[in-house]
Parts: C-alpha cells; sequence; structure tokens
C-alpha cells in the first residue's frame, strides 16, 4: 500500500513536472534557454536583496520589496522546464532531478514557500525581518544547487 | 531654449538608464547576461499568448492572464542593464542604443504601456480583447529590434 502511494505520488509529480513543458516548448533547448534565464533574473534580484542582509548596499525598503516580489513571482518558473529530453544540451542539471522527482518538487515548493515569506518581510520595511527571512531562502537556493546541479 | 532642454532631458534619460546598472551589476558581462535572461522570460511568457491569439494553442483565460502579468513585470526589468561598457560583449544590442538614448527609452515605455493594456485585457477572459491588445504589444517589440538589436 505504502509502495503503491508512493508510485501514486511520483507518476503525479511526473505529470506536474512535464506535462506544461511538452505543451510550453517547441524544443527541449528552448526550455533549458528558458529555465536558466528564470534563474538568472532570480539570482539577480536575490543578490540585490543579499547585498543589502550583508551590508554591501544601502538599505532601500522599496528596492527591497520590488526585488522580493521579483523573487518570488520567478521561484514558480523554471520547473515546468525540466521535461523530458531536457536533461541533455547546454545545462548543469543532474540526472538526479528525473531520478528524484519528489525531492526536486518539494525543493522547488520550499523555495516558493520562503520566498514568499521573504516578499512578505521585505513589506515591512524593516531590515531585521529581511534578514531573518533571507537566510532561509538562501538555504533553499543552496540544497537544490547541492543536489540537483553539477558544480 | 529648446536645444537646452532636449539636453536636459538627454541628460536626465542618461542617468535613468546608467545610474542603476552601475549600482546593480558587478561586471557588464552580469548585465548582458540579465537583460538577455528577462528578454528570454518575457519572450517566453508572450509567445505563449501568441500562440493563443493565433489558434496554435487552445484559449486558457487563466494562463494568459497569468502569461501577460508575467510580460508586463519582466517589461520593466532590462533596461537598467543597458549601461555604460555592455554595449561590447556576448550581445547583440546596437550602438544606436547608446547614441539615441532618448528613442531608446521611448521604446521601453512603449512595451511598459502596451503590456499593462495586454495584462489589462487578459483579465477580461475575453479572447477578442486579448487579440486585439496582443498586436500593439507585438508591435512594440519589433520597432524596438528593427531599431537596436543586430540580427
Amino acid at each position: 500500500m505504502k509502495k503503491t502511494l508512493a508510485l501514486l505520488t511520483l507518476a503525479a509529480t511526473a505529470t506536474l513536472l512535464t506535462a506544461p513543458a511538452q505543451a510550453q516548448f517547441a524544443k527541449p533547448d528552448d526550455a533549458i534557454k528558458y529555465r536558466k534565464a528564470a534563474f538568472t533574473v532570480m539570482g539577480a534580484h536575490f543578490g540585490r536583496i543579499g547585498a543589502m542582509v550583508n551590508g554591501k548596499a544601502p538599505f532601500d525598503a522599496k528596492a527591497a520589496a520590488e526585488n522580493a516580489d521579483l523573487v518570488a513571482t520567478m521561484s514558480h518558473l523554471p520547473w515546468s522546464a525540466f521535461g523530458p529530453d531536457t536533461d541533455l544540451g547546454d545545462t548543469k542539471a543532474k540526472p538526479e532531478i528525473w531520478k528524484e522527482q519528489a525531492k526536486f518538487k518539494q525543493g522547488a515548493e520550499k523555495l516558493q514557500a520562503e520566498a514568499a515569506k521573504l516578499a512578505a518581510a521585505a513589506k515591512t520595511g524593516n531590515l531585521d525581518n529581511l534578514k531573518a527571512a533571507f537566510g532561509p531562502t538562501a538555504e533553499t537556493c543552496k540544497a537544490c544547487h547541492d543536489a540537483f546541479r553539477a558544480k
């Protein structure tokens, strides 16, 4: 029973991760280019918050809120682009993404949850709140990169 | 007087276009990578609306609204990444961007205005409204690509 449930979950997850990609990208390379672009935009705006959190840039509450909203928006985008046949090509994606789809999906959802908290924290206009939410969000990036992205 | 005003406008525009880039990107190549990524994400979501508008994909009102919101969001991002020293490198950006900054900025603002209308049209849930707003938005893409992007 447990095994059946696990298999059903895996199948459902696989469908979630693959169905939109097939519909949305003409070629696997288009999907790879898209997901890398989404990560690049997300990383740039997350980095701007990081600079404020780490004292490398002055705290600007409005900019922090805008950047955090963008991170939260972008956190939803890359995942549908890890569909079939997108494991090869110009990508650092590790085979584990397709072997451990439930774990991969969990990682994506964790990022989305933390990014939403980051955006809420940024909206308070308080640097301490921003700092408190930044670390857990950064950890979700690192956890997935360690598990699923080649160096 | 007219000339002075024109020069002042040019100076203000140049400041708008260059100041954030200097603050936000460690290296010119980072800015180039970022702006290309923002265009890639924008283009992908605009293309999904295009597929619906052109009958190549079934009309999905919810997806259209989400895609149009993303296009509108992304329409604000690339411009600060056309700062000093970002004319060289892995880019199709033409020198005209820096020679005709007022025209370039107008093009960006026109896209932002049309993308906002597209997002509003998509929210009506009516395919005809979406079609009516799609063309003018696409024209703003083409106008800037013709003027400012190398083939």
